[in-house]
């Protein structure tokens, strides 16, 4: 990914395993469907070891997490990548994570956004407000390592939790990781233009994801922030080889190795639709009459309606491509598709994801990054400095003054000058 | 320390910035005591990358860890050591932390034990009952990863968690990790020799030390265990020179660093005792006359029963060598100390000390780790497998059988030999 110029590489994560295919864990269990699920925080160290400036988001769910050992655990990270971290904020979806976590009944959906402002304020408070810019002296002569009086106690008593403390860890280079968010409800978008810096999008068409571009970019300058302040990726799937034709039948081999049962139980979950009960052979026309399955059926079968959809094609479309576009040919022709789609939908990038892994991305960084970078559309070489830095250029390692976070500072903010003198320091 | 052949590295960890020296937090963060600390699970995988056999010990602090999220987390760095983890079980005894974790008052110290018992039979659940020997059987022609007939869901209903979910990982090479722990009391040394396989002491003299290890060993046989189930191993820091009198004035060079304020905040932290209200050149025996003072000061100077203490001499003593003994000399002199040490006071091995680092693991393996290897009394390769094999020469990768663990497991228990043999499976 690196050596293909890659922004970061992002890593999902779920708590729990789903029950919801057939009302049990068992073909979670028996296809390897979300479970097993390891801690995606603690892969990052080691493949930062090995990377200069490859990015590393990780899912985190706020929820659960204890918010002072969360903030310790993200800062850690930004310290150990240089600045490489990014968070994809999730407030979990599944009942089997709220059992799991001895929560009882997980929480409506709007109580969690509430939980979810009250956690991002106080992440705020910790990494933008207990140390100040410069606290940090080092002044061996005078036995100082920081000025006690630029490091400061964080008081929070809030309705979900209480505080009281000074952050952990000194300030890591970008103080708060770069935020990503993937919420689509309208609570979702809110929460995404107020807080997120990078939204995560899926939809199969360009009339499913433009708008919801627009209107993310939209709400963002509502609340005063900048339309490029929030950088909008949707999914995509591409699937290629040197032509065409070599392409289609590389899919063809992928097909043959789609487990329609994994598939389902993942659609299930995802879905909360329990697909064990219909029939891999039955007719779209049938689940149609079900409540509630239309947006997970249209999610997928939307790009070619005049065909005939059984859940055994449902399952597989699902498996390639997911429910974002999937692109299959030459390096031309894929180049081709990917522009008119980033075009189209106003996407700011692509969230790629991995028929085979790490086939796939091999594959793109081989042939389609080459023919994006002949055709100027594509960055030949990475901006210096952190992943904020390198995601938005001529942006700071920090958040931006139109951030919320702002609030939460503390003490005169170190120029831009400042902090890049700072940094020519430490790599000396 | 993997060219030395070290078992294991351990990582400290403590929660919150300590205000017991002069009521604030001041000294902490001036002087760089115990602050800033980064989260010890984050730096294991780059560490673990980069080497085959050092087994890594890391702080986990059960009162604020959801047990959840920690069974996973220790599952995922298990995995990617290949079985080289380890646990230091601690119950936290800051404020700081407390009031960080937003759980007001710190618990009670039989409370905490009462807390731990439960959270230890929590962790073997998941990790020891959940998912049985076998259950994984990657069984690509039936699209079968696990067999969930082999895959346990936990109940659990105390009274400091609920939990009610399959463990989110399949079984590490070594399950359980290797269980360190430290505490003292007579409530901690019946923890240890219920629950440890690996025993942290202190202690300056074989007087302070030998009953304490004769006790844990004792407790542990009346609860069923081995003698040798229960590893001790005692602090000692080492300062070791081509000769005795080069050693002398590296030591003497050493001390030249040391921060008397620094020592004396670290020593506030650890005792409870505010040292602001002493001044460096305070003898002993106005501070002797202060309650609780007597056994943090009797921890430093027992060494030395005829010296008058000073308060700034106690800081100095305290940053170099600490609550163990200072060994200063060639390596023949070294080795005859270390070697009489570990006799006299019945100990497994030793946790050593870092009077700098990594200079003086260095010296250790370059200087001291021949000499005892000359006299047969030290390992010159690794055991194979895990840390936990590595330790105990003939023991499996898991818990023995003695283990409170045990009534955690369910299913049949794959044979040492089937074992043997999956490893050589993976490996080839």
């Amino acid at each position: 990914m690196e050596r293909g110029h890659f922004d970061g590489l992002f890593l999902a994560d779920t708590l729990g395993v789903s029950d919801v295919h057939g009302g049990c864990t068992d073909a979670a269990i028996r296809y390897a469907t979300g479970t097993p699920r390891h801690d995606p925080m603690l892969l990052v160290p080691a493949m930062a070891a090995v990377t200069e400036h490859l990015g590393f988001g990780i899912t985190g769910n706020l929820t659960y997490e204890a918010p002072y050992l969360f903030a310790r655990r993200l800062s850690t990270l930004d310290h150990l990548t240089n600045g490489r971290m990014g968070w994809n904020i999730v407030t979990g979806y599944m009942q089997a994570a709220a059992q799991a976590m001895g929560a009882g009944a997980i929480k409506g959906h709007d109580t969690r956004y509430d939980v979810a402002e009250e956690f991002m304020a106080l992440m705020y408070q910790l990494w933008e407000g207990s140390w100040e810019d410069g606290s940090v002296v080092l002044d061996h002569a005078n036995d100082t390592f920081a000025d006690p009086t630029r490091v400061h106690r964080i008081h929070h008593d809030g309705t979900y939790w209480k505080l009281d403390a000074i952050h952990m860890v000194e300030p890591s280079p970008q103080r708060t990781p770069v935020l990503y968010q993937a919420g689509s409800s309208g609570r979702g978008r809110d929460f995404a233009a107020g807080h997120a810096e990078c939204v995560f999008l899926t939809g199969k068409t360009v009339p499913m994801v433009a708008p919801v571009i627009a209107d993310i970019k939209a709400r963002a300058v509502a609340r005063g922030r900048a339309s490029d302040d929030v950088l909008c990726f949707s999914l995509a799937t591409v699937v290629v080889a040197e032509t065409d034709a070599l392409a289609e039948l590389k899919l063809v081999d992928f097909q043959r190795y789609v487990s329609v049962a994994g598939a389902l139980s993942i659609l299930s979950t995802n879905s909360g639709i329990d697909f064990s009960t219909y029939r891999p052979d039955d007719e779209l026309p049938r689940i149609r009459g079900d409540a509630g399955v239309h947006s997970i059926v249209d999610a997928f079968t939307v790009g070619d309606p005049s065909k005939i959809w059984t859940v055994r094609g449902i399952a597989e479309a699902s498996a390639l491509g997911g429910r974002g576009p999937l692109f299959v040919g030459s390096p031309q022709t894929v180049a081709d598709g990917l522009i008119d789609w980033v075009t189209q939908t106003g996407s700011d990038g692509l969230n790629l994801s991995a028929a085979t892994c790490p086939g796939c991305f091999t594959d793109f960084v081989d042939l389609v990054v080459p023919e994006l970078q002949a055709r100027s559309r594509y960055k030949t070489e990475y901006q210096p400095g952190t992943l904020r830095e390198k995601l938005r250029g001529g942006a700071g390692a920090h958040l931006p003054a139109s951030h919320p976070a702002e609030h939460a500072r503390r003490g005169e903010r170190a120029s831009h000058s400042a902090k890049a003198a700072e940094r020519a320091f430490s790599t000396e």
